[in-house]
């Protein structure tokens, strides 16, 4: 046991934020309003100002920065700009630990973690999921995945900015459950206001529409691991009754859709894999059984 | 005050019920169950059987189920049969109640209705969301729409069916919130099961997903009404944060996909209209805002 997996609650009282931004600032004082030791670094200087007056130290550089504390945690704009500020630690960050913060994928975080082992340091990715003003105290969650060790041993700090979760050792696992997070809420979202739009020009009260939605969709929400088992599984109950009752349903739902001018490109993919299921014998099977038909297209690029 | 309009627990004690697949079997069953005095048909009459064995009576044939009783409720496999049943029903229904609970469109609905006024018949539309094993016990809702009269009447014997909500006088009503409901989620799932597959190929754990995704999406649910105000107000506050932040997530997101194989439809769209509302100085505002660009397609086949 070294002092590096000390799983203490607090493995460290001091902590530079790089990248004061809304969201990089939001961390940086949640740190120092619980009392860690924190130092800044913005390229744009004058945003360290109302950190500094709550007690944080603004730091000249992101070297200097980085040099002031055991673990750094990056928040900037892009990927791009991560980039940039990696170029500047160059020999600057040897037994340091790096957690990544910025929005970006997975390959840029494996990249970012192969960085760092050839400089030295530890490393972690992780991405937010919420608003600034919610850090520290509202319903943010937080994926985090890298190096183990580093992450038991700073575990807490992280803690102090939302809910963790832990995806392994593979660098890239926080940004692919972020992703995959994010595109699933705007299919919904996206999807909802194109209906939104055939309940209004239907002359249908859709603000009464929506909470009676957002009913269906809070019961529809506890299916999600159910048809994810089925998917694993390769067996699909009638989740949502049987294929070839949800497929009658699908030509009046497009038609009327064209009738009305609102877009129906999901509907046209959903009876059209409906179709297939059944003619390939699946009629009594579930919706999740359309995934047996995306699979195939989901596979061949790797 | 007629007797038509009689609002008392139990208007009538008697039912006819026409169509006995699954979901037409599973009604006429809650109906003799709750003690009413069921009258059923089917064009393939042995799945009377076991109905009558319950205790219902069977008519040879849809003029004389209708005959018995003073409401008559129609489920059929799809809007074809009820034409088809409707076609031998002129001159027999007059005076009735025909409550028409197959699955179908709007305008179907509403062409029912005028056929019904023609014969002198009252008429009801409703949607069924469920599945058949949960009528009269799961949680089954009823949208219905058409004669206020007609509901006021028998809401009573449609609520044993499920949550009756009442939609208006327009007889399409029912069946626009019926595919409304059906679309936002079927986009929603869609939705998932390709995110599944990329999840999937990255070689995480998709239960674990999807168990993180539903306490995600259970929280979004409580967004919609707020969207749907901000659609009906035109007013865009920051729903998931502002767009520009959201948008800066978009490039890497979809490559991501097309680098694994996954498609991403709807997650260009989501790019395209996020990138043209912060160009049209809208990058403060939230997701809901993207409704103003599909608006304009949405209204000009109208």
């Amino acid at each position: 046991m070294t002092a590096t997996t000390d799983t203490s609650p607090r493995a460290t009282d001091a902590v530079t934020v790089l990248g004061l931004g809304a969201m990089g600032s939001a961390i940086a004082a949640a740190f120092v309003e619980r009392g860690y030791r924190t130092t800044v670094w913005n390229r744009t200087s004058s945003k360290t100002a109302p950190l500094v007056a709550a007690g944080a130290t603004a730091a000249a550089n992101p070297a200097d920065a980085v040099a002031a504390s055991p673990i750094t945690v990056i928040c900037l704009l892009d990927t791009a700009a991560v980039d940039a500020v990696l170029d500047s630690l160059v020999g600057a960050v040897a037994g340091k630990v790096i957690v990544d913060l910025t929005s970006g994928g997975p390959d840029h975080a494996r990249a970012v973690a192969r960085w760092a082992e050839d400089q030295g340091a530890e490393h972690l990715d992780g991405k937010i999921m919420s608003d600034p003003p919610d850090i520290g105290s509202g319903p943010v969650t937080l994926p985090v995945s890298g190096s183990r060790r580093a992450f038991e041993a700073h575990e807490q700090l992280l803690r102090e900015l939302g809910t963790v979760t832990y995806h392994g050792e593979d660098a890239g696992a926080a940004a692919v459950e972020f992703m995959a997070q994010v595109a699933a809420c705007y299919e919904l979202l996206i999807g909802f206001l194109h209906t939104v739009a055939l309940v209004r020009a239907e002359g249908a009260d859709t603000v009464g529409f929506a909470e009676r939605l957002a009913e269906t969709v809070g019961q529809l929400a506890g299916l999600l691991p159910t048809m994810a088992h089925a998917v694993e599984t390769g067996t699909y109950p009638p989740d949502l009754g049987p294929l070839d009752v949800q497929a009658a349903l699908m030509p009046d739902l497009i038609a009327h859709r064209d009738a009305i001018g609102v877009e129906s490109v999901r509907m046209r993919e959903v009876r059209e894999l409906m179709d297939r299921r059944i003619a390939d014998g699946h009629g009594d099977e579930g919706f999740s059984g359309l995934f047996e038909l995306l699979a195939v297209a989901a596979t061949p690029e790797r």
